[in-house]
């Protein structure tokens, strides 16, 4: 029993970045004047536009319960990628609805829902642009928005304590040829023979890795490697977010 | 016969603008890599982005004709608006149907479509940010989208002559209590008794108006007013929008 | 920059009526023993069948308001037309979106809805055969089946003041080459430069006009004649209407 | 082993018509101007209008196959009903499957599809009033527009050979407390124990029975009672059919 | 006027049984641990798995009335057929409608529903593989998952009168060439010239038929020996059924 | 920044196995006759009927390549659950987009699919009972039918090669408390607080792990716990499964 070999790709060139660095995150929160929490972002190339909306109904599985709910949506703009896709197929596709789970977990585990208690808050992803890794930019951008949210909750004394019990993250990591490359674009993702998204906190903790063998399956070490690459990544990268949200006003 | 009177509404104050005077518009160009024409456009809070996708293929309609044909879409993100809306819903939604019918007619007119013969011209028009005034805009940034793309079909080589055959620019006018407005805000909207939007021409003629009285009906006068005020806001609009479109280089 | 040519078409004879008068109307009202108004309305050989339903529940976004509301739905049955279409695309297809919120646009505006407090109004227009102005058709035919309605009401001592407050009809104009012609038939709506659907009182105010160029853009003058003409044709076909109306006794 | 018994109902009374008699039956050919062959037909106060279209394309599991197709389709405006009924419910609903197999079974049954090889027939049977009966008004329908069309293909000179194999027609018998009634209007149906509807030649041969008991079994012995009558009925009313369809000519 | 005549099908031949023999019937019950009433069933080759759910709340037209309400669903998994068919179209399928309520009303008559006020039976029955006679092994296999739930209800002491009125049962009869035939499979329905389904009582009573001609109509003799072909053959069946039934003790 | 505390919950006792040992597995091949692979397999009461199905036809996006393509589809039958769940809500359920992926990666890496070039598999995996772990045992049944097909496949002479490249299984490993317990029910996936669906070979390479924290994070070496503990189970129950498939040969 032997596995089949395809042809080792050319490993595409990195611009000026190293293998383990995640691409320049630019993040600005309260750009939309309707929601109480809204965040823009770009990594590299890939952009991500996303809302908070905050509303007085439980989620019908949470009524009677102590806490709230926060449900993700993930969707693409019809020319985001290459080839422009239909809207009516963009949402009944099985690749978003894997996403947008995987956004609500992600999510869901940096907030103590209890201050949202009979509450269900929608955290809406929205890709403007895709080059690679919209899930791991999506997580990221979403978070940027819930601080956005909270921020305006303390502030105007809606809230007396700070919700977020986690700083979420996430990055995608790789094996490209045997090189491990953090943070792939469209094109190293095309050729890499392993992609985990690993969910991870800025202390080092998993919240969930997402993903493994595209060609051929992994050894337990080359797995763990990737883990450990991503979690570390995770945490640069929340470092760099962190000081964008505190210093930024908005709009 | 006599018709119901609504208590007049107060009048809404204009910011820093006067009655005939549309809002600040601030347009980018190139602003999507993947897609050859594309556009991100301001007209006062009201917030657009457009693409243009070019297919090689006719439009089941248009096989066998001498002329390529041309498609608008038009779609909200969910939180475009104060209160969210369901993406599903939003695309089922018979507003949006008139108004990418609209959309669809004006843009089309711009162009002189036997340069595209056999093929589709897809223009999205998404709105990041409603405030009044979204079909005007979707109109004024699809214009620049198409643009951008011609820009670029002749800047490569691939069009000798410039394809768009009038400047297609649009605007929406209302009477305020006895007030004629020029691109009214979503505040000024609601209490408006009559709400025209003008599609026409940077030299001042008529491409489609669309809608009429929304209290009581008008006088044959007074709709010719609106016609009037809004045909020359159009042209004014056009300049700056023509201006801005020279002078920037995109992303 | 010049526009595109094509070459003129061969102007489509009229039958036995001059450019500006419409179509042998004809109109039936009572004959749907189940709905409290309906009517059957002939134009030319465009067939309409107008019901009106009344519920005792406010719309949506209508409730707590000192108004009802009035919903319009049009359709087309599958053989309306010269080729089958499938009644599943009939319903889903944005031209009958278009149509059917102009539908309701207009119906609304004819009559004094706080009559009609927490309750709804449904008219349903279905086309039986398409010949062209099968809008203004469903407009003139909702009209009359509201009328039957109301006459219903009053009859049945259910309302006591009459609750139509403008007599609401519509026409279609339009530029065959120079010509101007009233009330366009399939064939000269093919062939016209310009098409105007003009939606007026039986006084000759405006309620709403729609649309306009479909073959390079119209002068404003160009623009007020068709506007003048329909609004002189929706006066003089309400007469003829409103006899049909006060002389028939329905089924 | 006990059935439960429901409070014997109130008989209704029948008009002016025996109960083995029919109601009125008026049927009209070559109503739809675009259709080959059309009828609207009214039994009592069921209203149908029926049309066929032919188009030049096997259906996809007759491709190869010596013979042709035919498909109808049966549908309610909103208010053919007491209640209305939304559209897009009316087409998804059970009921409507249900009777537009048995309406294709029926028609398929009276032609010989080998004239229309690798074409497919189109019945559409839409209800314009519903008071009981709707189903076998509408094979009775669906049959007056079949002649109409192979008249028309006939008189045309595209067919030399009559294709009608067998003049196939329904009706409905039921049992209303013991009586055996035919063709029960709506009124009568609600209060029948057994229903019926006998698709049936003029010649009293079966092509199909649907239906049976609605409130505890019935013995063997009645069933066959009902099916005598109906064949019965099936055969007087084709000849009252067939008289009206030889005299008109249509529009 | 000559019917279309095929050339006479080779009849196929039977396995090891006679013409008016069933096939083979094994039944099983209690097969699902979470539902409350469930049956295994095969017929031949044919596979049913049948399910009963008791909702504690009325049918929306059954609210206020002194009857509970049973809802049967009938659906194919994608390979219970020779080749595979996709799921969506599978629950959109008219076929399916027409079966399940056949289904509805066979189970329904066989049921006291009085003992079910306010509630809804919900009965799925899923065909695991097919080869002929679905919607009769349906019946039989909702038969014995009623009759499971039934015994569940009264050992539990939720109930404690046996609630079945009638042991409600189904088989196909058909004439291949001028065989008659009891309970088809895949191979000789393919060939019938008629084909119905009997639904009837273990005790000769009838409930439903549903079918006929297939090519060329019935005499009304043949008709009413299939009948009684096929109502024999109920009661045979039953027997069997029911032995099964008082055997098994379930999973 | 402190994370919120629910109660520790009451640990759920083991039946008669120890934490780390799976369920009882129970596999029969070729139990469907129309499908070239079949499996219905049992992990505890959890069950599931997979099939596999070959068409001749290359997936969209695999036009043009070197191999075939398999998709998998995973579905729940309406009463698999405690509660019973419409046909139509399952179908759309984003839970099963993601599992359905899931599985179809899996699954393809499995095979070398240059034996299926212009091909497509679909393998369907249907949920009769679901007592936790249904993924995985769709996995497993998934491989079973893969098996049974193949097995049809070499054994017919169609395939000279054994397509097989790794035997790929799945399980479920999660914390409940702190015990790590493999192959949770329904009951102990509801408590514990995380939960890994680890894919991976008979050989211990990993294909996908899919999941992670469910409340709180997980630290990096409690998450190489579970993937360790996960991949030496696969190892166990794909010996087990493979001695079934050997021995067992179907219906």
């Amino acid at each position: 029993m032997s596995a089949p070999h395809k042809s080792a790709p050319k490993l595409p060139p990195r611009d000026d970045r190293d293998l383990l660095t995640p691409r320049p995150l630019i993040v600005k929160r309260g750009v939309n004047p309707h929601a109480p929490g809204s965040a823009h972002l770009k990594l590299g190339r890939t952009e991500i536009l996303a809302t908070v909306t905050l509303e007085d109904k439980p989620a019908p599985h949470m009524r009677g319960s102590k806490e709230g709910w926060l449900t993700a949506e993930y969707a693409m703009l019809p020319r985001a990628t290459e080839d422009r896709q239909a809207r009516e197929r963009n949402l009944q596709n099985g690749r978003r609805h894997e996403i947008q789970r995987l956004l609500g977990r992600a999510l869901r585990s940096s907030l103590d829902l209890r201050h949202f208690r009979n509450q269900t808050l929608y955290v809406d992803c929205d890709v403007l642009v895709a080059d690679g890794g919209t899930r791991v930019a999506s997580i990221l951008a979403g978070h940027a928005a819930l601080h956005d949210f909270c921020d305006h909750l303390i502030n105007s004394g809606r809230l007396s304590e700070w919700p977020v019990v986690h700083n979420v993250g996430a990055i995608s990591v790789g094996l490209v040829g045997d090189q491990l490359r953090v943070d792939l674009d469209y094109v190293e993702d095309k050729v890499a023979r392993a992609d985990l998204n690993v969910v991870a906190t800025d202390t080092g903790m998993i919240i969930e890795v997402q993903g493994g063998a595209e060609e051929g399956p992994l050894t337990q070490t080359e797995y763990v490697q990737l883990l450990e690459a991503g979690t570390r990544a995770v945490q640069d990268i929340m470092v760099d977010l962190g000081r964008q949200l505190s210093a930024i006003q908005g709009l």
